[in-house]
């Protein structure tokens, strides 16, 4: 049983496309409408969920509904927001995200919807892939995934638990936070370590790409997501830069400390260090 | 069918464990051999592999052996080498080992070995696993690994070809190179993979590490290899000291071009150093 009565997701990417797979699979009869800039997007949508209605109109794809997901990248997500006010939205509407960054994001698309008497609580389910688009969704994407929701004084109680109940129904765990502290928590865990894949890539193949012939695992994992979309994480890393910059700051202290001990041929430090980053990283539970 | 007649393990660990699996499975009938430091890791050997002959003794483990495979962590095999002298060597013994490092490890061996008559060639399964311990070895961990040999102009062709076969039977494909170009190599492919992690991990988690709590599948690959073993990865960062720190520096330099677009707010720079790096991370082939 939801409190959803149709559900609109505009932008069906990667994570747009796993919240039509997981909403058809996991809440059976509910009402999903799609919205997309390109007319090639509603046809692939068209051709892959027969149930859903999809259309490049905002008002037609936004009728209705009583929830709202913006799955675009962040940068574009004030523009739309103001697209969507223009619209006939429905009284009960709550509009959410799942974008990677929140202060920005809430601070911006908040006072957008509040002149229209729309709700916007925002959400940021910790899934995703280095692989993009439609065609790699997955009705799986978020089952046990951490879902953070930053509502503000603003919000409502009442929408926040609705809001809630939606990703508990797809199968995340959801934690609250307000937005300043989800973008120092996600600056840590997701996208500090974007950043330091994407630097071990240009630093291990920049001047021999033939080295690659010999990469294990560690080379494979570590730079996984380095793969990522270069346009969507540049949005990602200029919104959330001030948190973003300190976290690189922090690794490039410890960096001149790591390179110090080596010069220094410190061994009993550099054991210290290496244990002390193995008993944090033990502390992750195993999947 | 194999050139070998009967092959020593000396400390099984991770590696030295699944090359005995590895050799059970891919070499039926090939009498091993194993020496291990202390009595408890013989006893568990025994326990693990009925048909192997386990002994903390030294000559007893290389008794008739036709290779010899080290696989303790690289600050150790010097002294190793020289208690491996002292023993009775077959003639026909090629010495090997599956150190992370190797211009060290070859410069130190080469010499301790060849004045006992005997012949040592470095070799460097790309295989391996944050976990430790026989317990966690694995019969596939060789499976299309990159296995690198580094011979020296003393090594005889003759030799390289067998010791080549033998890591061919256990299904790696070998690549040749020198010990400077293989430290070089590995450097970028692994040492450096493997300190970013541990960077990643210690800027991420030094200051609250509640926010594991939020940690997805990005988080998890980027750091995995910080769970290494400090000590085995001390000494391996120490013996490619130079290298390592060479390739540390060359990720600085990227971190702080980072920084700096950043801070300009430089969305055209960002977008282009991020694509810059996923160009060079998809050439990796899929698994």
């Amino acid at each position: 049983m939801s409190s959803e009565r149709s559900i609109a997701i505009l932008s069906p990417g990667l994570l747009g496309g796993s919240l039509i797979k997981a909403i058809l699979q996991r809440m059976p009869g509910m009402e999903v409408r799609v919205w997309a800039r390109r007319e090639e997007a509603v046809l692939e949508v068209r051709r892959e969920f027969s149930a859903v209605i999809a259309s490049t109109n905002m008002a037609e794809a936004l009728q209705g509904a009583s929830l709202a997901v913006l799955c675009m990248p962040v940068q574009f997500m004030p523009e739309i927001a103001r697209q969507m006010t223009a619209c006939d939205l429905a009284d009960d509407l709550i509009v959410t995200d799942v974008g990677s960054v929140k202060g920005a994001v809430v601070s911006g698309l908040e006072p957008i919807f509040a002149k229209a008497r729309a709700v916007f609580i925002g959400s940021h389910p910790m899934a995703g892939s280095q692989l993009t688009g439609i065609a790699n969704a997955s009705a799986d994407l978020f089952h046990r995934a951490a879902c953070l929701l930053t509502p503000t004084p603003a919000s409502s109680r009442r929408l926040v638990e609705r809001l809630k109940s939606f990703w508990l129904r797809l199968g995340c765990r959801v934690l609250e936070m307000t937005p300043q502290a989800h973008d120092r928590c996600v600056a840590r865990v997701s996208h500090l370590p974007h950043a330091m894949a994407v630097l071990t890539t240009l630093a291990a193949l920049h001047d021999d790409t033939s080295v690659l012939d010999s990469a294990a695992g560690g080379f494979r994992d570590t730079t996984r997501v380095a793969g990522g979309d270069p346009a969507m994480w540049a949005g990602i890393f200029l919104n959330n830069r001030d948190e973003v910059i300190d976290a690189l700051e922090d690794a490039a202290e410890s960096m001149r400390e790591l390179v110090e001990m080596l010069r220094r041929m410190d061994e009993e430090a550099l054991r210290r260090f290496l244990a002390r980053a193995k008993a944090l990283r033990d502390l992750l539970p195993a999947v």
